[in-house]
């Protein structure tokens, strides 16, 4: 592409770094910022700088956070004795958008996977072995992805938890809201009826 | 949609403020700049703030530049006689993208379209009498859309200089290359017949 301004270019440039964003888009974007008023553009670019600058990891579950514990950790009215092992920031907002769950996260930040090289020395698993060691909690719920990497992970975390008094749970895997029958996978048909459910708690959700 | 930083949140909200990136997709992107290395996400922030506040619009042709004059206007080898108008900086990208023309431009800023409000007294409509008026122009050649709004502001401009000694075109109309000719639709068609070109022109191609 042909730019008759090098700022634009980098700007173009810049965006394009980012996921799912292509010279066009990045072209697109720039252009629309172009039309924007010299303080909005200058907040934008101040707002993502301090993001990166200020923002901590709660020293607890190792959520995003402004401050050292973050707002959920922080929180009173959140049972403590009741921790959800997820695999990164993003699922502890899903989680957070149901609104069903009061309990307290641990973020791993990431899941084994020996393919892009990540062990359990790179993960956030020691913290959470600690946590088990130090706090009175009564259960830790798995909630990662039903994947080969999601399993092995939990595997994992199983055998280092086995000798402490912690009851272990995952999250139901089953037909999705909405999905058909049909159309699911054999994997996930064959649990759903090993792991079928008494109909009161289906009637009751 | 529930975040627990406000540093978050004010980044995510920032980028959903762009055309075509949803809240979703701006929680994506401030996920991976949190990713990145400090350094980086400064810098992507500074070319943000930097393109807006440095950029200049050519005095001439209205493009943009890092210049008083744009590159392409102070350029020796370009034809200055051969003015090609068009609606918007992009389309100079567009047409530069080409490589096969040698004049330069004058940016409208906008077309003529009274549904918008946007009449000939907020395009750059005066400035490209005026260089008519004192420059050496011998062929204005009208590249934009082939739109109700285009061919209004093609025919506003070829009243605007019809008392001038310059040679008003337009870029061709027809079926693009691809195109299927079943699926073209009948003004495209119609025209495509009526301005049909002698066989050595489309051999040159």
């Amino acid at each position: 592409m042909v730019f008759s301004s090098a700022l634009i270019e980098n700007a173009v440039n810049e965006f394009a770094k980012l996921p799912g964003i292509g010279k066009k888009t990045a072209l697109r974007l720039v252009l629309h910022l172009l039309k924007q008023d010299v303080n909005q553009v200058q907040q934008f670019s101040e707002v993502m700088a301090r993001m990166r600058q200020h923002i901590k990891f709660c020293k607890l579950c190792h959520n995003v956070s402004d401050e050292d514990i973050c707002s959920i950790c922080g929180s009173v009215t959140r049972h403590k004795n009741i921790v959800c092992v997820v695999e990164s920031i993003r699922d502890v907002m899903a989680i957070e958008n149901t609104q069903q769950f009061n309990g307290v996260y641990h973020v791993l930040g990431g899941i084994i996977s020996p393919i892009d090289g990540i062990g359990p020395d790179q993960l956030n698993i020691h913290s959470l072995v600690e946590r088990v060691q130090q706090q009175a909690i009564e259960e830790i719920i798995m909630a990662l992805s039903p994947t080969i990497e999601g399993d092995t992970t939990i595997y994992y975390l199983s055998k280092k938890l086995k000798d402490y008094p912690v009851k272990i749970t995952t999250i139901a895997r089953g037909i999705a809201f909405g999905g058909e029958l049909e159309y699911a996978d054999e994997m996930t048909l064959a649990r759903s009826i090993s792991n079928r459910l008494p109909l009161e708690s289906y009637v009751q959700r």
